[in-house]
């Protein structure tokens, strides 16, 4: 199963729906859900289904799109009663119909992507695309609706795109680093499942195949506790026909010291703007490790991860998630004495001293980082 | 539940069976197994129910003398046929009777001892307690097989008695580096239920208990695959009334970038000559993590494990475990892609460098580690 040849979320041919790869079930279970319902695709965006920040934003943007078609009565076969639901904004149910006018329109739009936002509120690129695209609405408030519609279908495909294009520049970039029969290491999911193309810090691996380069080695953290590593990474790299193999988190430092990895693709959070960098739990460890065994560790980070307000990663919040994360995903019974306290954050900052280089899409960044963010144009 | 209070392995009051705790059955079942028959304790060391290697040389010497017991027929009640496999060395299943001469009893031990020491071929302190035994026997060949089974018992009761005091000295040792309100790191299982009392790297926090000082945070890693940390160290601590918080292991560096780790102590299966010492996998790493973090990083070694035969690490052969250890002990279902490889090696090698000290029930062990060990007199 190619992972790269699933499309994470992609608009159907009628444009009435959204086809989404359904993360949940993986690896044992490759099924597309085929979504025209608001309601069913904030279920999908809440519930993990679809995730990774890049395919959220991506997937928020169609939504949207898909709302406003509702609205605009473009696609009358559609019950806008059912497509949100109406508790939530108290939005009264009532019929849509054709010939509305461009500023009920917008009011009916700005709820909708209130509450698709409303999905996983911290997630920035949702809001940012769904702010994107009622920007452009209202930029456009002269128009029809339906004109709107069309407006923000292409924005849609715009925001897309313009994911691939982040998401391909990235990997020529960290393509160039890959030496034949080189081992590489990576943590988390930040490959194609988590974008709309391609992943960041899988993009390199991507690239290499697509310049015919397949003869690297991946090894994949498994990924405590949600085990992203083990069920999106390895399906993502074996599915591409690559040497894989899976570790637990703790076998990287044996891997290491055995030669076996010659260079790391991490992706990222966000970035301070010091190039302190907050990704996956366990990512600054892997960083300390690459530092005492002197292997290169690479920061895949598209140019809107660089949080150039922030100074430093301290100022970067850690998300604690619930210790039943940790201690009740296990088979026969719960894996620790009841009542044990667990510490479960979601994140961990990789100090910038860590980082050999951090690859943006306009270009590869070495310290001093802040410097180098400027010499991009990153602002 | 209070680990201490529960022992590993306690010969019943009749000496005719052995109390073993089933570990298998840890955290969520506390479940003490009575067993008389060899080839039932054969069975509770091998499926692991009894582990860590000074427990199990504890459970063989019991066992052993149990045998013995029953050969010389002063445990008439007991069904030899029954005890020992009569398939496994072709023991005949006749019914031995007293007044066995001494030299068809030690033929008979010497089968008992090679059935026991099968359960688990390479687990040094098994063959080593059973030997010990047996060369015990075959020195008291001019006394009656009753009188060699009471020097068995005592020689057994020794066996523990030696592994308690081991403890207790690392323990006391280990007790004085700690300061009040410190966290302690640890990772695997190297506490009570892996030895007759208080553990290795667990023995400085149940002296200190002993001692009145209970102000310290026990960090247990989880350890994967197996999780030994979750079910094992935490409900130990816990068990003993500290305040011990569970992490996954990709979270240590977390936890001490956060400087919530003062002290690190780690158990051992063998250390070399020059102080490089083999452990669980993941050890190393945590040991790279302290040397960056600067925080000092113990291991916790009784003198047998110090191997002066090998000169470093390197030459310490590492097991490779099943990949289903890693992939298939989640709940739902299988939770990496069918087929994909999987590296489970079930030790680390820490390199001495790393090492701050090494606790040994002799003494304190610093760099240079070959001359520290010749000065405490292991050889």
């Amino acid at each position: 199963m190619d992972a790269l040849s699933l499309d994470t979320v992609l608009l159907s041919e009628d444009r009435k729906s959204l086809k989404i790869l359904d993360q949940t079930l993986l690896p044992g279970r490759v099924k597309v859900l085929e979504l025209g319902e608001l309601k069913d695709i904030w279920e999908a965006i809440k519930s993990l289904r679809v995730r990774g920040a890049p395919a959220i934003g991506v997937c928020a943007a169609y939504a949207l799109a898909i709302g406003a078609a509702q609205i605009a009565g473009s696609d009358s076969g559609n019950d806008v009663k059912e497509a949100v639901g109406a508790a939530f904004f108290g939005i009264d149910g009532k019929s849509d119909c054709e010939g509305l006018d461009t500023e009920s329109f917008l009011i009916k739009l700005k709820e909708r992507s209130d509450y698709l936002a409303s999905a996983r509120p911290t997630a920035v690129n949702l809001s940012w695309a769904l702010n994107r695209l009622m920007r452009l609405a209202e930029q456009n408030r002269d128009r029809e609706p339906s004109e709107i519609v069309e407006l923000l279908y292409k924005e849609a495909d715009k925001v897309r795109e313009e994911d691939i294009a982040i998401s391909r520049s990235i990997g020529e970039i960290g393509y160039k680093l890959l030496k034949p029969g080189c081992g590489i290491l990576t943590h988390c999911n930040a490959g194609t499942l988590a974008t709309a193309k391609y992943g960041t810090a899988t993009a390199p691996m991507y690239i290499a195949a697509e310049h015919g380069m397949t003869d690297f080695r991946v090894y994949c953290d498994e990924t405590r506790p949600l085990l992203q590593g083990a069920r999106l990474t390895a399906f993502e790299m074996q599915g591409a026909g690559f040497d894989t193999s899976l570790i637990c988190d703790n076998m990287a430092s044996y891997m290491m010291k055995q030669g076996k990895i010659d260079i790391i693709f991490v992706g990222c959070d966000r970035v301070a703007r010091n190039g302190d960098a907050a990704n996956k739990i366990g990512t600054s460890g892997v960083a300390v490790l690459a530092k005492y065994y002197g292997i290169p560790f690479y920061v895949c980070a598209p140019s809107s991860t660089i949080d150039m307000s922030i100074a430093d990663g301290s100022k970067i919040p850690i998300e604690e998630r619930a210790a039943e994360e940790v201690t009740e995903m296990w088979y026969r019974e719960r894996m620790a004495p009841e009542g044990v306290k667990v510490c479960n954050p979601a994140f961990d900052v990789t100090d910038h001293s860590l980082i050999t280089g951090i690859i943006t899409e306009k270009g590869l960044c070495k310290a001093p980082f802040d410097k180098a963010f400027e010499v991009l144009g990153i602002v």
